[in-house]
């Protein structure tokens, strides 16, 4: 068997089908002959979803990028696997209409389903996970199901639809998925606002969050973070405070985001903030966004030479938040480690962002190890939006147990494990 | 063992566990034993879903109605399945808080889990699948597991809380579930508007839906649950038009709902209302609402001796539903049954509630069966929020056809069907 085991995706037959019933043959002959399946869209995956551990074929759904109906009325959209997510949105934009979730950019469909991703805007609108109203899914036998029709509601039977999504292409390969649309908001603004520690940013968020208000998204990067932006901008860019910032999205109608503004403006101030800039027209709102948009390749740019990334993704319950922000901060800070915090504060879930080189890795992998298990104290989770994959597999037994890791076995859709096997657990004890 | 067949729950011999471990060592017992299992907490579903059709035990949750842990900053809930959810939501309310699902009254949460229920306030919030956090479930052979923890994201594998919820007590009994939370809205409002026909209403619902105003609840009641209605509140009570009128809920800060109720005011006109009565104060609002509370008793108020009621629960894409409801109507009318329409036309989702006669039954059901037939037609579902139970398992084959039914089969946490057998689907083809 060894010859098949491959581990890169460069050495893997590609196979680029063009329907759901091209999927299905496929995979009927690879049911057949017994040839391990890896699914790709994207690639933007940061936990090895698509590496081919064991070898066969990579189906590559780059001609899947249609999309196939727009129903505005139903505020709901068809989609193929390879759809680009900020592609859509830019072609739905112009009926008033978006899609909500927003992980790295070139990010497709199909492996957002695959890792039940989120990002900046899932403090408003939720994950992956509420976006989705349907999926066209071929399992590892090539049967085609989908697994509910287009209502925005239903209690029809199991919910075939949440088993697939962040099942990160062990259970089904999707081909189709319908998903729901939002209105884009008829005003927006952001605001930058940053403060002495950490600790003060955390608690303004615990307290925009106890409100109850809805922002769009709130979002917090730590004092290194903000150095970087300014190196990264250089000389011609706008500088900034170089202390833990909050960046503040508001959407709304024009009196319910004014109002918000100056609601988040005083629980700011009451929890210590040093500034609160807010942008006045579209351009400063879009020059204020970017920054927390630049914030991974900010932190990139202090790499030298043969320097690595690891980035973890740790979500703790909001009340913990300055702890475990703090806690990672002071422990990098030990270790000697370049780094930053990005967060989806609003959420509990966030980023730390590791610059590393050869000789640091043993002490860059402790830490993020360390990190999990702190959020696991704190009754967290080891991914709050990337997911599983290969690397934290172990982290999901001691998160969740044996007992429901078994029962995640058991779900026996692929019971010769072809499709992308031993991602999210191992399929068998031992070393995989 | 036709002694063990008992057909209805009065015959059934109770269990009162009244913990987590209870409740394992009495399936591990069923288990070993091959003794068959049906939940029982709330007894509010609509679908026979605890009639213990294949005889056994009845565990009855009674004993396990505890609120275990308030977590007010993260705005989150420890709760036994007995826990109910107006009693939670009146406990709940000191702190400004609220647990949004609200089902039938009486309903609990083990029970709104098992059907994944949502009621009025889905248009806003969502139903029951959107405000879990985790699970703690007792499987078939006694394995305890917990789906998660209690982060708000979680990318951890797969969605095994998701596949609990609306599982109809198949899959395992929840013991425990963690329940997100929202912040009561600090300010409210309702309004009352009245149509000229049916179409009209629904489309003011369509306007509204397609502007994304984030309304707290949008309701439509047909002219002859109206005339229910007046003639439910006798003469002492406040008559309404005897005309298609939606119920309109507004929720957030003050400014906000000011805005809304202008908006949305414009809108009814322009679709055609007849009248927009708004509350002016909190007595009011109570008064105005209490109409839609009360509709099922209204309906009901016109049984004569001896007849029954049949409520059906489709849901259609937000599209369809004028049409949906049109045709419902006549056809309700062109068979000379007594009933009215009452929906959650926000979310395309709504009720018949059918007035029968013993020599009326099988014109009323099948009245029902078209009734699935043609929201299946228009891309629909037969259940938006009451579960399948006994009586929708056949729709359940149309809607989602007999692969997705079998990809449904093969989730085999209970290979030996003893937990609820044979609701949602039948465990083998043919008549059971």
């Amino acid at each position: 068997m060894s010859q098949t085991w491959k581990k890169t995706y460069n050495d893997t037959p590609l196979v680029y089908p063009a329907s759901t019933e091209e999927v299905s043959k496929v995979l009927k002959i690879c049911h057949a002959k017994r040839i391990p399946i890896t699914g790709y869209s994207g690639g933007t995956s940061l936990e090895g979803h698509y590496t081919p551990t064991h070898g066969g074929i990579s189906v590559n759904f780059s001609r899947m990028d249609k999309v196939l109906a727009v129903h505005h009325q139903d505020l709901d959209v068809v989609v193929q696997p390879a759809v680009q997510w900020q592609k859509l949105n830019e072609d739905l934009a112009k009926d008033n209409l978006f899609f909500p979730p927003d992980p790295g950019p070139g990010a497709m469909i199909g492996g957002m389903v695959g890792t039940g991703c989120s990002g900046t805007n899932a403090y408003r609108y939720g994950t992956m996970r509420d976006w989705v109203l349907n999926l066209t899914v071929v399992l590892a036998d090539g049967t085609i199901i989908k697994t509910r029709r287009r209502p925005r509601k239903s209690s029809a039977g199991y919910n075939l639809t949440q088993l697939f999504i962040g099942s990160e292409g062990t259970l089904g390969l999707v081909t189709e998925a319908t998903l729901k649309l939002a209105t884009l908001p008829e005003s927006t603004s952001v605001a930058v606002c940053s403060f002495g520690t950490v600790r003060q940013a955390a608690d303004c968020v615990a307290s925009i969050v106890g409100r109850g208000l809805q922002l769009a998204a709130i979002e917090l990067l730590d004092d290194n973070q903000m150095e970087y932006l300014n190196h990264f901008v250089g000389e011609s860019g706008v500088k900034r405070n170089e202390a833990p910032t909050l960046f503040l999205k508001f959407g709304g109608t024009p009196d319910a985001v004014k109002e918000q503004v100056k609601i988040v403006e005083k629980l700011a101030s009451k929890a210590g903030s040093l500034s609160f800039d807010f942008a006045g027209d579209k351009k400063q709102e879009a020059d204020l966004w970017s920054s927390r948009r630049d914030a991974l390749w900010a932190t990139m740019s202090v790499m030298k030479e043969g320097d690595k990334v690891l980035t973890s993704d740790v979500a703790v319950p909001i009340s913990r938040l300055p702890d475990a922000i703090e806690q990672a901060k002071a422990h990098m800070m030990a270790l000697g480690l370049v780094g930053s915090i990005v967060g989806h504060a609003g959420d509990g879930n966030f980023h730390t962002i590791v610059v590393y080189s050869d000789e640091q890795r043993a002490q860059a992998e402790d830490f993020l190890h360390t990190m999990v298990d702190r959020a696991l104290e704190m009754e967290g989770t080891c991914t709050g939006e990337h997911g599983v994959g290969l690397g934290k597999r172990d982290a999901v037994v001691k998160e969740l147990g044996e007992d429901t890791v078994a029962a995640m076995r058991r779900l026996a859709f692929d019971p010769l494990c072809l499709l992308n096997c031993d991602k999210i657990f191992k399929s068998q004890k031992g070393d995989i």
